[in-house]
Formats: C-alpha cells, structure tokens, sequence
C-alpha cells in the first residue's frame, strides 16, 4: 500500500472547503475551527450546546430558557399552532403571545427529544461477526447485536434508545433521548411576517423572515428546567464565527460521478419538464375563470417552488469547478482502492453503479409515467384496491406503505377531508395522462389500458366527473366494506385496478435492478471512504444531531455583494418597495406592522446569511456563538445553496438565520410580549 | 418577390420585444404605445418633451423649471461639480447647494445644447446622385450635398446644425440645436450618497444612488426661460407607463450572427481572460506593501467593473433564447434579401462578413497584444515618436488620434499631470509583456525587438524606472523640441520607436481586412434591413435624442422577484446590512446622511426600475410619465442589462432612475435647500 495514512489525510483536505461539514458531537472539528477562526472550544462547550439542542418533528430546536422555553421555526410550529387553533382564534394568521404562563396552551401528542447519551457500539457490533461467516450471517450478527444492545441500554436507562448508522456502517452508536411530552405554545407571530415574501422569497436572501415560534416544556405540570439552555447573547457581527447545532435530514453527497451526472443531464431536466408541463397545464386552467385562478393559485405556487428548488439542485451540478472537484475526489478513492487489498470488495462497485444508472435511465420514462398521473382521486382508489390484498401479505413483501411503520398514515390519508374541485383534478390528470402518451408512445400496453384509444382529456374528465371518491365518506364507505369495494365500479376504482400490476411491475424492476445496487455498492464505497479518510471526513446526514460552523459573511450575487444582514428597516423597504398587491401579497404586511415601523428600533439586524453547512432538517436549529449564547434561529438558505444536496462550497452558500436580536425586539415592540423577551434575554 | 409589404411587417413584430426601441422623434411608436399601455400621446406631448431634453457632453439631461434648472445625474455633472471645486470647498466630498441664486457657480466652459429643429434632407440628398454615377462618385455627391445643405440650414437659422444619418443611409436628417453656455452649478449631494455602493453595486439593482445634480442655464445674466420644461410630477407605481428622452451612444445590434458568435466564443472570453491577467498582476503587487494596496487600489476596482462589463456582454450573447431570435430574425432578412433583385448588392454581405471574422480571429493576438502594454509612459512615448511624422501626412492619411479632430485632445493628454508610481507601472506593464510573450511566443518579431531576449520584468523594470517620462513637465519639453525628441535616448521612447511600425502594420492589417470589410458590408445590410422594414424598425444609436417607452416593473432575478422601488428604508438597511467599512467603504454614509433617518420620511421612492431601452449616453434623462411629469431621472441598468448592448430582451432588462420624490426629499430634509425643491414641484 504505497499511501500513507498521512498522505492520505493530506489528501482529504483539499475536498473539504472551508467551513464544510455536519460533523457528529463526538467528532466536533475544533482543530479545524481553532485553525480557521482563532477560537478555542472545549468539551463543556460541546455539552450544553448538545443538551440545550432539541428535536422536533422533521426538524430542529433549542431550549432558551431555564424555565424550559423552546424556541424553533414557525414553519416547524406551524402545524401544532394550526391545532391549537380554532374558527374564533386563528393564530397563524393573527399571531399569538401567552402573557402570563396559564395562558400557555398545550398541544397534545407533540413530542420533543434531547440527546443526552452517545455510546459508541461498534467494537461490540464487530465482535459479533465470527471468522467464516457469510455475508449474510455477518449483516445478520450485526443487526442482531445492534438491537440487543439497544434494548439493554433502554432498560437500563429507561430512555429512548435509537441505533444510528454512521459512514454507512463505518460506525454503530446509540443514541439516548429524553422525551418531553408536555409541550405548551408560548408565542408565534402572524405567519405573514414569519414567512414575508412568501413562496417567491423562499430560498433566498436577502431576507425578512420572524420566522420563530416559542414553546415552553413542562414536567408534572411545572415549566421543565432543561439540563441546559442557550441565553440570547448581545449579538454578531459580519465575520463573527457561529455554530448551529441540528439535525440535517439527507444529503447524496456520497453518490458516484456517474450519478450525479445522470441527475445533471438526464434526470433533474426530466423532472424539471414534467413539472413544467404540469404548470402549463395549471395555467391553463387558471385562465378559464376567475374561480379556477383562486382554486389553482396554490398548487401553481407549490409546483412553482419546486422548480424553484430543483434548478437549484441542476445549476448545482452544472457549476464545473464543483462537479471537477467530486470527479477528482472519486479518482482519488479509486486509486486508494485499487492500492489496498483490503477494500478489494468496493473495486468493481464503481462499475456496478454505472450499469445500474444506464437501467435507471431506460426506465425512466416508465418509473415516472407509470403512476396516478397527479389524480389525486385515482392515488386514493389505488390504494383502497391494494389494502386488501396488501394486509394478506407478510410484512416484509408488503408495498413501503402499506408496512407497520406507514400503514396508520396510508390509512388516514385516505380519510382525511381534502377540497376536490373537479374541474381543476380533470385538469391536472388530463396533463398527466397527455404525458404518459407522449412519453411512452400509443402502443404501450400501459398506455393503452388506461386510455383505450381514447383522448386523455376524455378519460381524464369521464373518470373525474364520474368517480365519486372525491368525497371522504365515500372513501371511508369503501375502506371499511372490502365486499363494496370489490364490487365497485367507480371509474376511478376501474382505473386503479388497471393501473395496479403495471406500477407494481416497475416499481420492482426499479427496485431490483437500481435501489439495490445503489444501496449495497453505495454502502462498499462508504466502507472503503471510512477506512481511507475515517473521521477527517464527516457522515452523511442522517436526522441525528450534527455541529457545524462558519462565519455570518455575505457573499457576491446579483454583480454584487450580497449584505450579510437584513434589518427591520429592510423589511418595510421591501413591503414599501414591492407593494401590497405584487405577487398574491407575498409581501404584504399583517396589520400590526404595517405602522409598526414608526416604534421599532429600525437599525435592528432582521435576518443574517452565514456559513455553516446546513441542508432540510436543519430548519429551527439554533445558531451560537463562540460563548454559546444564542445569535440566531436557523430557517433557510440562499438559492446558491439548493445545490449542497450535492456538494458545499463555502465561496457561495450561506444558511439564513432570525437574527436573535430580532425576536426580542418584535417581542417587545410589536406583539406586546416584553415579559417573554426578558426571560430570553435572561434578565 | 413572394413577401409581401404587409407580411414582412407582421414578420418584423417578433423580433421587437415589448418596449423594445430607441425611436426618433420623427418616427415615436405612438401607435405600439397605445396597444401596450392604452394611453394615447400627441404631437404636442413629443414636442414638449424633445425641448425639455438637454444634451450634456457625453449624455442627457433635462429641463426642469420655468427659470431654466436643469438635472442630470451626479457622474454626468462631477467633472463639472470637480472643476468648481478648491482645497477649501470640495463638493464632490461635501456636496453642494446654493442657497440663492448669486450662489450658484458658473461652469466655464460647459455648453448643453437642445434639439430645437429637424429636417429630413433624404429626398435632397439622394436627388444629387445621378444615373449612371459610380458608387464612389455617388457617394461624393451625397457627402456634398449634405456639406451644402447644413451650411445653408447653420446660416438661415444661425443654429449649430449637425447632419445625422440614419438606419446606416436610410435617411439623411438635419438636426438643428440652440446652445447654451453660460450654466451655473446649483446642487449636487455628497458622491458617497450619489454613487452609495460604489463600484460593487455599479450595474445592478435595487439600487440607492442619489445620484442628481442640479445646474441653471443663464442668458444674458439672467436665468434662461426655456422653451419647455418638464416639472416633477406626483410619482409612478408599478406598472405605469414611463418614456424616456435622451441621447443613447452607441449599439451592436445590427452585427450579424458571426459577429456575434466571435464575440460570444472568443473576443469576449479572450478579453476577459487578457483582464484577469491584469488584475491578478495588480493583486500580486498590492500584497507588496500597504502603501502599493492604496495606490492600486482604484486600478483593481476600474478591472474589476470592466470585468463586470464584460462578464454582462458575455452572459447576454450566451442567453441560447435570445441568440436563437437573433439568427431567426438575420434569416429572414437573408430570405428577403434572396427575392428582392432590388436588394442584391447584399447578398454576399454576409458571407464577407464572416470571411473578415475570421480574419479578426486570426489577427486577434497581434492586435491585442502589439500596443503599449499598460504602460502609462510608452504610450505617452508612442505619441511623442509619432507626432512629428504624422504632422507631415495630409490630414486623410494619418492615424485617427492625429486627425484634427482629435489632436487637441491627443496634446492635451501628453501634458496633463497625472500620477506616475513606477512600481506600479512596472508591476502592469511586466504582466503586459508577459501577456505578449506568452501569447506571441518568443520567436515573434515584435516580442524579440521589444524584450531582445530578456525578461518581461528585467525590461519593463529598467524601462519604468529609467525613464523621465513619468513627469509631465519632460513630456512637454520634448512636445516642443523635435531636436531633443531626435536625439532622446529615454528607454520608454527606445521601445516607442521599436513599438511604431509593429502596432503600425498590425492596425493596418485590421483597418484594411476587417474595419473596413465590417464599414461596407454592414452598410449594405442596413440597408437592405432599411429597404425591407422601413421605419417598424429603429435606427442604430447614433448619440442623438431618442424616446423609448416602458414600465416601471420588477423583475425576475435571484430566485425570487425583485421589487420595482426602493426606498429610503432601503437605503439604511443596505448601509446598515453591509457596515461601513465592507468593500472599501462602498456602503459608507456621508456624515449628514448617518442620523438623517430619524428625520427623513422613510417611505419615500429612491430609485426604481423599468423597462425602457436605454445604453450609455443616456445617462441623466428625464424620465416621464403619460401627462409629460418628470417621475424619474435615467443613470443605470440591471446586471441583466450589460448585453443590450447586442439585444434587447424586456422580461429582465431594467433601466434605473432616481425617483424625483427621492431628490425632492433630500433637498428638502438632508440638503437644506428646500427653495430648490420647490422650484421642482412648480410651486
């Protein structure tokens, strides 16, 4: 073996940029941090960063208090603000701020954790693999172990216990949470100023976004007095190093060149069509009258942030000193491989995904059309046709989501009341019908089982006008009569039961052929990529607690610097500047802020981008500084940053945070809470 | 010839975008106007509007009240605003406004001229051409009678007249304008709060420039009642209709598509790679010294706002839309051209011109890098060596800058006192050098005679810091004593002498191959545009009075949309977001600006953007709304807009103005000279 350990660390560093990575708390970069920012941080630092760290679900945030006050994203609130809502009291639209504790209002079966223990399992997982074993035995040892060992510690802790996968099976931990069940909301603004500039502004910067909502955790009926918490600090300054602690959901930063060049040149533009031709065919719709304009407004914006987020990733991947960078990190792994015996098992894997990208891209077209083609009514029959016949089945040979794990949520969804407008359902369905026949020729036999040589439009409006499945009782009529079910001849049932072999088929072929092969060649390269550069390099993310760091900086955009802070002063230029009316109202201000400006501290800093590398999961993280006191709230990225799905390049990206200063200020100005911004103030 | 009169207009619309155009006043698109805005304009609204406009040197202004105020931008005005300044008062810093009228400084030798007469001689002109004439003698014949007709127009009128040709020799036109040159400087903000961003912001949007002066024309002593003026109406919002008077320079829209392919795919990459080169240069010897960043910095900011520039025309002609309706339209004309005998002097056209395309491509190194290499003092040496031989040629066969129209200037320069910081120079022109030898190679004639073997450092080395040069006092010396100049030794004007016949032959060989294959072949293509479009079609810009129509609109940009105004808000939060001392202080606030929030209505219109056509030239036109108000003063454009100079494309192009609010506001709040902006708002 002709690289040196050394040589190899050496050569790791050029592929981590500057402020790169969601490091484990056990793996904290301090070296790197010391080296880049002059600051020493220690272990008790770590501790109380971890401890005040809490998890939502899907997302991140923090105790901010020592009587338990939790602050997170608005957006992550939203729905348990939504709950505690009602038809008098509207609080996403109105705001809400408990001024005295009995005022705080519960939201029942919200349930946040704390990670109070990390055990390093993976000699024990390692021992249980005997000499001899096959592979088989050996996966099998392993996950046997994993789940002894987890369930000693839960009983012996009696806390929540979950097994985490590091470097793809370079590392087993566990993971020990405290549960905290008694959640009350404290305080939201208006979701208008939370989420101000709406759709068009989401994923950019600059930025006017309060988005924050407050908790408060109680145990026994008392406010909980958290292990730890972070107390607002005085505030940062441009190139001030800051530190967020969160738990960043997935990243496919592993993926192969051949991969991420199949998503840069086949893949995303296929997905970027298809939505856009779904779009048109919105717009379309829209222009029939005023009502279909009101009724399509919010599926146009939905689709319309979708694309907005996935040319993000495509410009990505087309930025060719990045895309040079991960073809060079991939050459280096290569030569290390085929230097050392002892990776020889990922030595053809490289190959091995290639072959399984080629079949990925000739099913394509299948994978993708092959479906219920944006029938919101044909997704709810095929799935009343498959329950039956899935609940016959032993777990494992189910279809995903009819497992344990997914089945309550199936069912639920296709229960639960949604509006159905027909006309904009036949509308969408038609598009996505007209897709599949373009795409996939006349002569197909999907193609032709579904249309039966007629126009998709006329399929499309005879199923929708003619199902009755738009309505839930109808829906909940046929879930709980399978002999009514069986007998159905709803033209959406007829559909589904069409539709049904056909998804199957490819779903399994995508499956054989291309899911599998990622996943066990994925998992050899990550065995490989750990034993080359082990802990210099950073885990894919995986939803379990990770630091990062970086400095609140700007950054060039638009043949310019991009300012590292908004401030309130920002917020009503850009209010005043777009006016009320400009995009649906996406910059109109609630009505206790449009005069507001008039008593706010204007200087104060609204919005900061900076450079910690964060991506979904991140959202509600708190950002700290160098003395562990909060100067932000997590929310966001620029539009540079949709990208670092694929890879993090600290020249452009930047997370965008509430600056701390802002809620308080808001707390106290506008939403008549100063009680509240002095307890996170600490006074 | 199968295309009719008729179709061919329908087939000019598609290449004119929504508010596209730089139309004569002769030919305003009322009728475009009307079908796009619904607002319906008169003669008398054009003539009103053509009286107000002003022509400063170099770009635009306009009338703006009864006792003849007249406004401009702040960098149209500035040399003028330097040239009133002293040690004690320097306005640019401190800026300027005269209180009453004795205090207003008159500006010796500024002269601004109105368009008061035009009249179109076409007919006349093309009347001097006999059958049977030669194209060279036809020519003369037109030339002469254009020479007789002006002469005779200057003494009926005692008018400065200017002959303006239009669409290439489409039309000959007579413009009559009244000077004015007794103008007094009345009011000019602080350059920090006029130029508020600096270079860094310089091109884009949103923007917060104040960036007006004020002057007053004087007649007789007394101020000038012009003719018309326009007074500061009650403002835009977004969406209304704007029109725009000035004097736009110069476009490229005309080139054909090889042109502009050679533009896209090598002179402009070439150029900015020629740029980087420089600047990477200047970087490497600020890292010198503290005293070598000071000096160089104003140099690194000059590249860097080219190499925006630049990167502008570059982005521009690689947008595939627009260069597809670029080759779509030069079809067509080619298709007219086919089947119109009448048309067929150009039909080889473009094939020439793509033949001198490639011999523009070929040429391009010697071209570029057989000049004076960024040295200040060779070409000062350049000009020394030639002026005594060029004075002996008759006026037709000098080089341009020795013509008499030029020579003044070309002396001027010589003996100008300019700063000369050796290591500096030295630092450009080794790199310079460096350029030609790397490029060249070493074996190139001119590469040998001016480096003979050494280094580009030791050379540029001993010539800098041997030369007198540097001091305009030696550059006079030998200006006026050809005998000297003989005999000088100076190693700048060594190198000058072997500089002369290389820079000679190569400027030729481009004149003679490429210039004026481009000159004669353009023509005939402009006029068989001329021939087939007519006046659908605007004419190149030529630097006379122009009107274009648009909106005030945002616009698609940086994931999201940008906002149409911004405003005073705005401009805190900007200096506030980025501090005082990012970029070299860009964002830095003049002393009285700093608290000025706390007194200035916050609310109010700085600059907004909107979509009418505009370039260079027109710097400081007014801006007006359907009732002829002055809503807005022109002074930049959107980063999107750098490549109108090839087309225009109104879904992203923006124009920038100061709002009139904005400067209404500052005189009154922040300037102290609220008698002047009541002067403005005609009261």
């Amino acid at each position: 073996m002709r690289f040196t350990r050394a040589a190899l660390l050496l050569a790791a560093w050029p592929f981590l940029r500057a402020d790169e990575g969601m490091w484990t708390f056990d793996n904290a970069p301090l070296k790197r941090i010391a080296a880049a920012y002059g600051v020493t941080l220690d272990q008790a630092f770590l501790d109380r960063l971890r401890l005040a760290s809490v998890r939502f679900p899907g997302a991140s945030g923090s105790f901010v208090s020592a009587d338990g006050l939790v602050l997170t994203n608005h957006h992550v609130g939203r729905s348990a603000i939504q709950q505690v809502s009602s038809a008098e009291h509207d609080y996403i639209k109105q705001g809400f701020a408990a001024l005295t504790r009995d005022q705080e209002i519960k939201v029942p079966g919200l349930e946040l954790i704390t990670l109070v223990g990390m055990t390093d399992i993976t000699a024990k997982v390692n021992a249980a693999v005997k000499p001899g074993m096959s592979a088989a035995a050996a996966r099998q040892a392993r996950e046997q172990a994993v789940k002894d060992l987890q369930k000693a510690e839960q009983e012996k802790t009696g806390l929540r216990v979950d097994p985490v996968v590091l470097y793809q099976g370079g590392e087993y931990w566990l993971y020990a949470y405290e549960k905290h069940t008694d959640v009350r909301l404290v305080a939201a603004p208006e979701e208008q100023i939370a989420f101000f500039g709406g759709d068009p502004d989401n994923f950019t910067f600059p930025r006017h976004n309060l988005d924050f909502s407050l908790f408060r955790v109680y145990k026994d009926g008392q406010p909980y007095h958290p292990k730890a918490f972070l107390p607002f600090g005085a505030g940062v300054k441009a190139g001030d190093l800051v530190l967020i602690s969160g738990h960043p959901g997935a990243t496919s930063r592993q993926d192969t060149v051949a991969q991420m060049a199949y998503a840069r040149d086949t893949m995303l533009p296929f997905r970027i069509a298809s939505m856009e031709r779904q779009r048109q065919a919105l717009l379309d719709y829209a222009k029939t009258s005023t009502e279909a304009k009101r009724l399509s407004s919010d599926v146009i914006f939905g689709l319309e942030n979708n694309l907005k987020r996935f040319k993000g990733f495509l410009a990505g991947l087309k930025n060719a000193e990045a895309f040079a960078r991960i073809q060079k990190a991939e050459k280096d792994l290569q030569a290390a491989v085929a230097q050392d015996p002892k990776l020889a098992e990922a030595k053809g894997s490289w190959a091995a995904i290639a072959a399984a990208v080629s079949k990925e891209k000739a099913q394509l077209k299948e994978t993708s059309f092959i479906d219920t083609r944006a029938s919101a009514t044909l997704a709810h029959a095929l799935t009343l046709v498959r329950l039956p016949e899935e609940l016959k089945k032993p777990e494992a040979q189910r279809l995903r989501e009819f497992n344990e794990a997914n089945l309550k949520a199936t069912k639920a969804r296709l229960t639960q009341p949604a509006p159905f407008h027909a006309d904009l359902e036949a509308a969408r369905f038609a598009a996505g019908l007209q897709e599949a026949l373009d795409g996939l020729g006349k002569e197909h036999p999907f193609v032709k089982a579904l249309l039966g040589g007629k126009a998709p439009k006329e399929v499309a409006e005879a199923a929708v006008h003619g199902t009755k499945l738009g309505d839930p009782a109808e829906r909940k009529r046929l879930l709980e009569d399978p002999a009514a079910l069986a007998a159905s001849t709803d033209p959406m049932i007829l559909l589904a039961r069409k539709l049904d072999g056909f998804n199957r088929a490819a779903r399994k072929r995508a499956e054989d052929e291309v899911d599998a092969v990622y996943k066990e060649h994925g998992g050899r390269l990550a065995r490989a990529r750990f034993a080359v550069y082990g802990k210099e390099q950073y885990p894919d993310a995986t939803f379990t607690l990770r630091l990062g760091y970086g400095a609140v900086a700007g950054y060039p955009a638009n043949g310019t610097y991009t300012q590292p802070f908004t401030t309130f002063a920002g917020l009503y230029d850009r209010a005043w500047g777009q006016g009320a009316e400009a995009m649906n109202g996406a910059w109109a201000l609630p009505p206790r802020w449009k005069e507001a400006w008039k008593q706010l501290d204007l200087t104060t800093p609204f919005d900061f981008a900076y450079s910690c590398d964060t991506i979904g999961g991140n959202s509600g993280s708190p950002v700290v500084n160098a003395k562990g006191e909060l100067v932000g709230l997590n929310f966001d990225g620029n539009i540079e940053k949709l990208s670092n799905r694929y890879y993090y390049d600290s020249a452009t990206m930047r997370a965008v945070a509430v600056d701390a200063r802002a809620i308080l200020e808001a707390l106290r100005t506008v939403m008549g809470a100063p009680e509240l911004a002095r307890e996170l103030a600490g006074k």
